[in-house]
């Protein structure tokens, strides 16, 4: 159950709620996040819960039979809309176009690539500084320096940025050069890095686990929001199965479900969902159709020189030939 | 290797060319389809190719580098019509949808969901009269007598009948009831009724295995086309993975790869590659984009009452829905 | 709910008690297997199945709460001997080994293996004469004419023969040849063939599909039980996972599992089950102390030469030694 | 390649052999471990390695083909043992058991756990203070005050102690407090948190990814080693596959392909790999067969009380037949 509170509610008040709602045998939570406060209490409980929405100090109250609470849409019916600033928006209809390298590999290939992409309409720039690599002797990114760059580069372009976070400890660092921290697939379930991130007040980005149920990723999701961060963006990668021809198995299943089952945005990284540059594209368009607010797709001047993930990324010339259907085909959805 | 021969050739001819690729090194064997003959030659073997290519009798000759030969793209370039008579058609550009109960439970359903289809348009009815059962004690289907039922009512309103054949001795007494034999999932590696279905002349479509591969799913195609039968129409229905929020995960990433390594049409089954009835629709139109040649959706007047798979079948209502969508992405992909 | 009935009961009897029952509300399904006959009563109903046990010509009333009925340890907690004469007996405490090669490629090789284990004490002799294979172009076993040699061989020798059936216009034929029939991982849900298998008096060994679940394979066995033959064999071969380093993932924990679900023998394949050599012995080894009735191995004189899974077939030296481990292991968990 | 370097090296000699490698074409890393110092040296070159065998400071070279180096056995071919005190060590073919509760829930309960695997002879005890938990809103452990209640009871009784760690920040304050870190499955490619305990001197268990490969585990060792820590026991407890009978697949192939590909120890976690309390003490038994060096497992004087997974936990009952069965069973291996 969700416990909706009033706005500047006194300390008093708050603590009376929570008493009766304790007292009624809840085991009760406070959430407090950006923009309000929350009791969430949970527990097997026969108790007219009309009672506890009249108590003083509750604007709202709602019962969700669900694992997950503050992330499911049968207590919010509206879709969230993460926004960034600057008229840049997820998950207002809207489809949304991340963009960029899998590593910040240099400040030509960032410029470049800053470039073309501001020059398309995109306005949310990827690039990888913290590389997560199942080799210890594998490049691991340019780090904070890198990011120090792609920042300027952006700023001057009026660019977002999204970039991976692995530790807590780069959290603060971090923070004032970036817009939207993701979370990669290797750290679906990393629960002090989900908790710290939901102290922040930065967008952050969930990659479902290579293994991760619906259900995980939304308590992953869950534990941001109940850690007082509501800026929270869903992202279908792929799943791990017996199949090997491509990279990973991409779950438009899991997109279309997860818009019915919660009012967070979904983005859709087909680059990784399939992992074959050549179906890239159609893959993207086909997450539309799904219903994802948006696609996060590599691209590179030049792929096949690409430190990582060559195999994946489009050249400027794909990226823009699928810039264009996705225009194309979102004017069409919308008629 | 494909040593593709010239029509009405002379046994001798024949045998000269088989004797000289023998005689290469090769594995040889005769493919003789209801179009034209073939010799499949395999083996790791030095050869000049092109001294085969121009014996007497050889109409063309292409090197496949791929597990299998006949249903490579590698070989025909162009996309094979599967033609139905009628002006129906699959794999002609033109988005085909086969739909229809799960079960052919009764005449009145049957006539009910047969003047629907035709009103709106659908030229291939689906629906069971052998029915595939985990449980030894469920219901098993209508059979050959709902067979000759369904033709009767299909056949007064031009509809063409796809339906499942589950034994090498249901074929000669469907055959002439039937416009497409069906092969289901758990028959996927039937080898035996792969073969037997190849030695026919009705076009087959090949349901993948619940955790069939790509590369199993163009090998069994081969089985048939190379026991002589090339109307093959390959389907897409969901694989088995670790996710249980539905019934299997819907694995577009290989319609779009499908497309790209083998010229047969691709069908994909949403019913049964989500499971769940709302979301069916949606992920019909996203397989649209992915690349496939059609669906096979399951309706039913009242989904409420069907004897099977209720739970994913669309009401008559939500199909039309669904065709008047498909038909305008259609309008809208083909700009 | 299996109704057992009396032996020898007259038809009116027989008639009165699924009059009843029917009347009652089940729906009833006569089985009659070489052993005995029952009735399967199956569902929702609230009855007092005391007054069902009372009525005359009932053996014996269990209530299964589980989708499969005769195959449940629920109903019968002994286990199930399955008895191929001549003292060869598989379930009965006493670790069962079957080996022999993939295919049954020559008479020279057939009778230095049939020599070599009944030397070391095996007594059923395992080869494939009709051979599932993924491509149509590879070899499919030397067929009924090599089941012959393989019969008379293991005759003169009282080696017992487990082979495979495809389909079911191969049981005829190879019922005077054969002391079980193996059915595939691929026709593990060919119902079909399950059902007219059910109607032979051979036993039955039912191999777990690629991605079968546990139920399944139960169910399967169900089929061949309720169609009339209660010499039923489960065998777990490995599943279809992630992991590629071997071929298959050997699911040890479902023959535990099987082994409390049901009374019917398990069998262990570590030769599919891993797929490499050098690690099928200890694989074997483990499989005793999860419970298994016995195992089936790959084995021949020169496995680098066999046609068919030779990487992961032992060589004699090899099988010996695990023979001779078996063994060992046996005397050490009996005592 | 790995170049071992003589101990005691000058800073000089160390940096003519980079110098040297680096220039024959290598990529070089430096390895400095508790035990002693390594160059790893990767890349496509031909060298004649012997040169490199030959230089000042060099003690040994080895080739490994493989992803992994450090910790694969074409380099080390004796079993790696790790001491931790007092006669406990893993990996000496001295099979090892592993128990406690899942969580440290009070001291009444760790007491008694305690003292039952003293008289039981059980010298490691496992149990949770910080507990990854899929609901943000679930019992998250009692935290480093339960740790310094764990220390102080196992210190009086000479247990060892091993426990989980989440993250980096934990480590200093856990570390004076354990004798084993234990990566958990949803950390197993956090790779920041295994470079971090690769600067530890305490041992360090990783458990493999619920969806990890062999390879990753053995990638994620090579983390650890390559960061300076060589005290490494790799966990299997299991992988997410479709079946849901049980909560895991227990995969015992990679038990045994682990200990050939290896040097390290290998322990498996039955109680998380089965998930079923009753199945649990056979899939011991079958692990140490399959060639583990130990088992860990959980147990509780009352499962069904335990705050968390109780449903896979043993009563000291079952736990005390499983120690007697496993003593049994390796007297009888070691014959």
């Amino acid at each position: 159950m969700i416990i909706q509170l009033k706005n500047n509610l006194e300390e008093q008040k708050l603590k009376n709620i929570e008493q009766y709602v304790s007292g009624a045998g809840y085991s009760v939570s406070l959430v407090n996040t950006q923009f309000r406060k929350y009791f969430i209490a949970l527990g097997n409980v026969k108790h007219d819960i009309r009672k506890i929405g009249s108590l003083d100090g509750v604007a709202d109250i709602h019962y969700v039979d669900e694992a997950y609470q503050l992330v499911s849409r049968m207590w919010k019916t509206s879709h969230s809309i993460i926004d960034l600033g600057n008229e840049v928006k997820i998950g207002d209809n809207n489809f949304c176009i991340m963009a960029g390298p899998c590593s910040i590999e240099s400040e030509e290939l960032l410029i470049e690539t800053a470039d073309f992409l501001k020059a398309n309409g995109v306005k949310i720039m990827r690039g990888g500084v913290f590389k997560p690599r199942t080799s210890p002797y594998a490049y691991r990114g340019g780090g904070i320096e890198s990011l120090k760059m792609f920042h300027r580069v952006c700023k001057e372009r009026s660019l977002k940025i999204i970039t991976e976070v692995m530790d807590i400890s780069q959290i603060d660092d971090m923070q004032p050069y970036i817009d939207i921290f993701q979370v990669g697939t290797r750290n679906a379930q990393n629960f002090n890095l989900l908790h710290a991130l939901g102290k922040c007040n930065k967008a952050v980005m969930l990659k479902r686990g290579m293994s991760g149920t619906i259900e995980e990723l939304l308590q992953a999701a869950e534990y941001v929001f109940s850690s007082g961060n509501e800026k929270i963006i869903l992202c279908e990668r792929g799943i791990r199965t017996f199949e090997k021809t491509y990279r990973n198995t991409l779950d438009l299943n899991a997109v279309t479900i997860l818009k019915d089952k919660t009012h967070l945005p979904v983005i859709v990284d087909p680059s990784h969902g399939v992992g074959i540059r050549k179906y890239v594209s159609r893959m993207a368009l086909a997450s539309m159709v799904a219903g994802a607010d948006g696609v996060i797709i590599e691209t590179h001047s030049v792929p096949e020189e690409a430190i990582s993930d060559g195999q994946q990324t489009l050249n400027f010339l794909e990226m823009q030939q699928l810039i264009n259907k996705a225009n194309a085909l979102k004017s069409s959805l919308l008629k």
